[in-house]
């Protein structure tokens, strides 16, 4: 029987991900990376997410630089951003990513009272909520041959 | 003795991290984030990484969408960039992140040969090397008081 003795050391192998399965692995939430641009140039932080239909709902501290830079970016409108979730075996960095991209916003009144609902992490009072439109959702599963 | 039975529900405390600390906590590599304008708005994407002085120097696939993009931004220049590094408890949410921000410059000869040897992690012959510079570098811990 043959054995493949270089597995190891074999190149990693892309696969893209149909955005079916994207969204199937984001789909349980937990926390991602939300990046934008926050006037000094390009930024990302970790967040709390949930999977919201077409949409990813986030939040995060008052005091933190997200809500203030994204509340300040978007007085009534929308801000492109881009949310990553991975997650990667340590020992041999095999696993998947997905990027999910498009127009962010904050949430009030109705629109925060259902996003609280889906999100089955408690948080706490002093936090903002935005939602991430996904016009584009890609994906990429890297494995050792 | 008082037990602190609303510890579950207690609101997370975040923590500043002094730099020193931060680059502690990113030097032994691994896996991180990198953010920046692809001239479609923000985007951000999971990278290798290794910590080489005041730097990060980080690579990706040639074919991928992080070196398209950036050496397209940067024709012997520099690009402005923010990498994350985290680490989470999936249970409690506790845990770490590490901003750093600045340009990014493709890497070139000795500049690569010296980004390899930093790097742990074996790679493959079709990738791309970059250096990301630290000129800001910030960090949080989040914990549960």
């Amino acid at each position: 029987m043959a054995v493949d003795m270089a597995s190891d050391s074999a190149q990693p192998v892309l696969e893209e991900l149909d955005q079916e399965e994207c969204l199937r692995l984001i789909a349980p939430g937990g926390i991602g990376r939300i990046a934008f641009e926050d006037g000094e140039g390009p930024t990302v932080v970790p967040v709390n997410y949930a999977v919201d239909g077409e949409s990813v709902v986030f939040r995060t501290s008052l005091e933190g630089r997200v809500n203030r830079s994204l509340l300040t970016a978007v007085p009534g409108g929308q801000v492109r951003a881009a949310f990553e979730v991975d997650a990667f075996e340590v020992g041999t960095h095999e696993g998947w990513s997905v990027l999910v991209r498009g127009g962010a916003h904050p949430l009030e009144g109705e629109e925060k009272e259902r996003a609280v609902r889906v999100d089955p992490w408690p948080g706490g009072e002093r936090e903002a909520w935005f939602s991430l439109s996904a016009a584009e959702v890609s994906g990429r599963r890297l494995r050792r041959p």
